[in-house]
């Protein structure tokens, strides 16, 4: 099993006996072998049962459930991640078991992914954090990360419709990095910032530019946050199984054609950057969520500018996490 | 028990009957009997005890031990305010019986008041919304509301401290209004925007100046939303209870000099028209905080400024609802 071998690696065979519940999962794993895990983890759905956590076997691949096979890991993502020195080598060890045979095993076509979370206590997104994205705007890089927020009742499912408010004609997409906290912190260290990083996935930061831009004091929020505007997933890749975060092809589509087209090394704040920086202000917690910014190509500095429309499908999509797709309705 | 008296007088004297919990308390009280509710809800602790849900009884008073009393209560404010048309009933008819002896009641020395809510999902804050606050500034009346935000992580308790951050040179106080959702709700009418508000409560919008309207490009978030940034408290005062919750005098006091002293009549837009325009772009979800802006007098709008230094005491209080105590910390 590709995806924790390395894991597998550096624990002990007598571990890997899923016969009983563990009694100190948490003991099994140093924080270095932490850092080695490669787990897709996803909530998903099934016909016959209700939202829980899940580990994806490659992108768009089966999905364990993890939950069933072992009772003590947390059906839901939060409480997961609250629980992380414990439950991310539990959860590898337990999809490395069950992925051996067929119990506890679905597949793609007969489960639903959800959103990896959806109640985090914070959503915060960067600004202007592209180096071609400031330039396509005559807009100098920012010395220091521009932070604002999304709340959490924005967050849909990474293939759930984007509902087009009747407020806005000026709807528009944007494809971004995210990465999700693990562990809690305050004034973190940039260097100890990945200790604290569960892992990435694919965010679809909707945007309606004239609440965004010209109205609200031009505060950014509610222009922001309509319900549906974070379409979040398909998975929290853990960063070991990344190949390079912050060298990885980032693209969005419009109804197939290529709108988006950029490399996270573009990236002018990158992540350990940025939970230093945030965590000046605030105390991250387990579930925590940050859209690290967009690339260029948004709608609204096309000229003339393209604003999304009912039956519009946008697809976001980064290298090695994966893909979500959007349909906008009204 | 005249806080709860007219609630009482309008359920049947045969549910005062608190030997067993009850069946189907929320089937006891019509919406209309519901909005007569007259309940001050606190979260408390004791030396003995966790924090949990209580009712206050009056400003300052004595807090009963609902939860004790009745277990199927929910323990915290947001999961209560989530099953609010079972919780306020029983909370208040819980109260009354057990106000009339001496169990599960604690004097106001024998227990701390903590936040009444620590987990909404959104933390909302209205800008420039007190007719003599905009003429402070010279600053137009605006038409619509100004929304912006905090993250839940900045809340504290009503007499908690403040810290200082080091990041910011220019601290400020705000005392405000703010509401609380009870009922789940999206495109609310105004004319029914009451029968989703839990109650009142006091909050301290401290303000770090520079952060806010200079820095991070102009957002306010980062400002506004540090650590300790959002005493509330004391209770969440039932609108009910209240003469006129548009007509109160709200003022802030620093160490001991009256420094805001307004009345929530010059609110622009008051608590309907809020939940109205909020849930044009969003669902509101029980739990969720609307701080309703603040009246004039702040320190940056001085001549010279007044910036908050440690050792500094600011009281904020809002007739009828209570005070809240916040002394400032490095």
């Amino acid at each position: 099993m590709l995806l924790i071998g390395r894991l597998l690696s550096k624990t002990s065979p007598s571990l890997l006996t899923l016969n009983r519940p563990f009694l100190t999962p948490a003991s099994f794993l140093s924080y270095g072998a932490m850092a080695d895990v490669k787990l897709r983890l996803v909530q998903f759905e099934t016909a016959s049962s209700p939202q829980r956590v899940g580990v994806q076997l490659g992108d768009g691949g089966s999905v364990v459930d993890v939950c069933a096979a072992e009772p003590s890991l947390p059906r839901d993502m939060r409480s997961f991640l609250q629980g992380w020195d414990t439950n991310l080598p539990l959860a590898a060890k337990v999809a490395e078991a069950v992925s051996s045979s067929s119990d506890h095993i679905f597949a793609a076509a007969s489960c639903t992914l959800k959103a990896p979370i959806y109640d985090p206590q914070k959503l915060l997104c960067v600004g202007m954090n592209y180096v071609d994205h400031c330039k396509e705007q005559n807009y100098p890089v920012p010395q220091e990360p521009i932070i604002f927020s999304k709340f959490a009742s924005a967050i849909t499912e990474p293939n759930g419709a984007v509902i087009h408010p009747k407020e806005t004609d000026s709807l528009d997409y944007e494809v971004e990095l995210a990465f999700v906290i693990s562990r809690r912190g305050k004034h973190i260290k940039e260097s100890e910032a990945m200790s604290h990083v569960a892992g990435y996935t694919v965010a679809h930061d909707v945007s309606a530019r004239d609440w965004q831009m010209k109205k609200n004091g031009k505060q950014w929020l509610l222009g922001k946050t309509f319900d549906t505007f974070c379409p979040l997933g398909p998975a929290i890749v853990t960063p070991s199984s990344l190949s390079d975060p912050h060298k990885l092809g980032i693209r969005c589509r419009l109804n197939g054609e290529l709108v988006q087209n950029s490399n996270t090394e573009q990236l002018v704040h990158k992540t350990g950057a940025l939970v230093a920086f945030i965590s000046r202000f605030m105390t991250l917690e387990p579930g925590d969520v940050v859209l690290t910014g967009t690339p260029p190509g948004v709608g609204c500095f096309r000229d003339p500018p393209i604003w999304l429309k009912k039956g519009d499908v946008v697809e976001c999509e980064i290298d090695e996490i994966g893909k979500i797709t959007n349909t906008i309705i009204q």
